[in-house]
């Protein structure tokens, strides 16, 4: 069960609006200020094997996999043990290979095949590390796989939307313990881009410039939410967070794909999102959280005003009716409160 | 934790667009094709006693809760007993009376005092009954008091837009087990609404109709999805639904408001609730779920292209990075089976 914060009857609550989607959300905080508050129980967490001779993402179980489709080595073929990253169909899929691109009435109602791709980034050979607890060069690895891999998708032409995320903990969906990431790509333009692209349209429209550049900019000056920065990265937790400890981390250098980013960039970024999940594993005692990297699709290549970045949400509350109803988000955490907390948190040790 | 779905390897998944919003969900039926494949285990539920001397919302605690603002009463003065249904302000109000409507800038973005209200509606004297566990009279004396509380704040001018939800168990995030619903006023249109009205709006526009008034006909000319109809209202699954066994509750006439509702309508809808409710605890054991009114703000009076409802959302499965991180939701049951099941479900005796 997620932890139930009661939100502090003193405290004036305040509407804040996202600066991109333009959507409000009610920063309520919660009773409790320490971080320690939400975080997650240690009795709910229990020690995991690092290797697990049942778990089809360890080394030895290769077999029991689709094939895979990439895979960073140290040594040895496709489908046997050597490897450092492996990326493989999922095996319950979302979304498939199979079926037509048509769109079909049924009744009133428009549907399509569900046609697609999804892909589990198998992350570390080791069964139970999260990221943060890997090495640089093994989370540069990963990062690695996922530029690839929306390489991949990007020179098709029907699957244009390609979503990387990852879940972690059983709050944030995950099944499966061992370290992975998936990738679903779409036929579709999800809600969540078009609305980002359309904010950042407009206000490239009214402004003359990105709206993430804006943000980089203003955040660096109010210092305010600032987590961390380094040369080629902010992270900063979200003005309009919907969750508790939303953080975002943002490339400086406007790029509106993923996969445009450069080596000496992709080093950087393996720093950054190892020591940004360190601070919040430290900071909510390992929560739950899922992560997703937002970015352009190929074929919006002529799209300017878009910029590419990744958001983290801890799950460490639940959401209800009103959420759900209306589509805003009551956060029970002041997002400078919660950069305040992870500017001095540090990874867990052992 | 919720349960965890796997989906079927077998099932070619489909996307299905939602008819109002026009968003895309994803239908991928889970490999368990019964009802009980995604029942809550029967031993995580606890027995809840029928009165609790904690409870503020129990008899003989009025008060622990603010002072009162509508009730249902057999006798005894405000604040006392012999009530059935009691509204209150919420003691830890997202949104609160004070505050001021002016928009602020802080740095880049936008803020306003969280100026609302939040209350509780509380349903009944007894602590352990889910709504569809109480008399159809008890049922009509919530609707009513909602009615009545969405007339209070209809009336005003600064709190324009109102929704009314339930969250019920664990897992669709209440706090306090003693049965309720919330009421929450706010300032701000929120996008969900929003979404509905434009897409509503632009079904007019190009098919000259209520695209809920042509949904009702659609779902009754085929019955696929159909659970209930009674004289004034259906009780369909949803064709794009983004939870498992999500259930909309449509009233026949058009109305933009729910307030509008005619007593007999009113009547019609306590024993609609009582019996969809009863299907799903009957079909789920008793999940957590949330339900929420749709409806238009009275400020909207000039609006005819919007149709109150209610949606109602089982929480067995839990949201990953794809929902949160794209707004494309992954629904492992088919509506067309759910409604199969619901329509044969009875509530759980005893």
């Amino acid at each position: 069960m997620s932890v139930h914060v009661r939100r502090d009857a003193d405290f004036q609550p305040e509407l804040r609006k996202n600066l991109v989607t333009r959507e409000w959300v009610v920063i309520a905080r919660g009773r409790g200020k320490r971080p320690s508050d939400f975080a997650v129980p240690t009795g709910e967490q229990e020690p995991v094997p690092e290797h697990d001779s049942k778990c089809p993402f360890c080394t030895g179980n290769e077999k029991n996999t689709p094939p895979e489709v990439f895979a960073v080595r140290d040594g040895g073929g496709a489908n046997s043990g050597g490897w450092t990253v492996r990326v493989v169909p999922n095996k319950f899929a979302a979304l498939r290979r199979e079926g037509s691109d048509q769109v079909r009435q049924v009744g009133l109602h428009t549907a399509r095949d569900g046609h697609g791709a999804h892909e589990v980034i198998i992350e570390s050979p080791a069964h139970n590390l999260d990221l943060w607890e890997m090495t640089e060069g093994q989370v540069e690895s990963v990062i690695e796989a996922c530029q690839q891999r929306f390489l991949a998708y990007e020179s098709g032409e029907i699957l244009h939307y390609v979503l990387v995320f990852r879940n972690h903990g059983a709050r944030a969906g995950t099944s499966l313990e061992h370290p992975h990431s998936q990738l679903i790509a779409a036929p579709v333009m999800p809600r969540q881009l078009q609305v980002e692209m359309q904010g950042a349209a407009a206000y490239w429209e009214y402004l003359g410039k990105c709206v993430y550049c804006a943000l980089i900019e203003d955040e660096l000056r109010s210092g305010e939410r600032i987590v961390l920065e380094t040369r080629h990265f902010i992270g900063v937790t979200a003005f309009a967070g919907r969750y508790p400890f939303e953080t975002w981390i943002l490339p400086k250098r406007r790029a509106i794909r993923f996969a445009a980013m450069s080596e000496e960039e992709a080093a950087d970024l393996a720093r950054v999102l190892k020591d940004t999940l360190g601070r919040l594993a430290g900071c909510l005692n390992r929560p739950s959280y899922n992560y997703a990297i937002h970015t352009a699709p190929a074929a919006e290549h002529n799209v300017r005003a878009y910029h590419w970045h990744m958001e983290i949400f801890p799950r460490i509350t639940t959401l209800g009716g009103f959420e759900l109803g209306s589509d805003i988000y009551i956060n029970v955490v002041a997002p400078e409160e919660a950069a305040v907390f992870l500017r001095e948190a540090k990874a867990p040790v052992g």
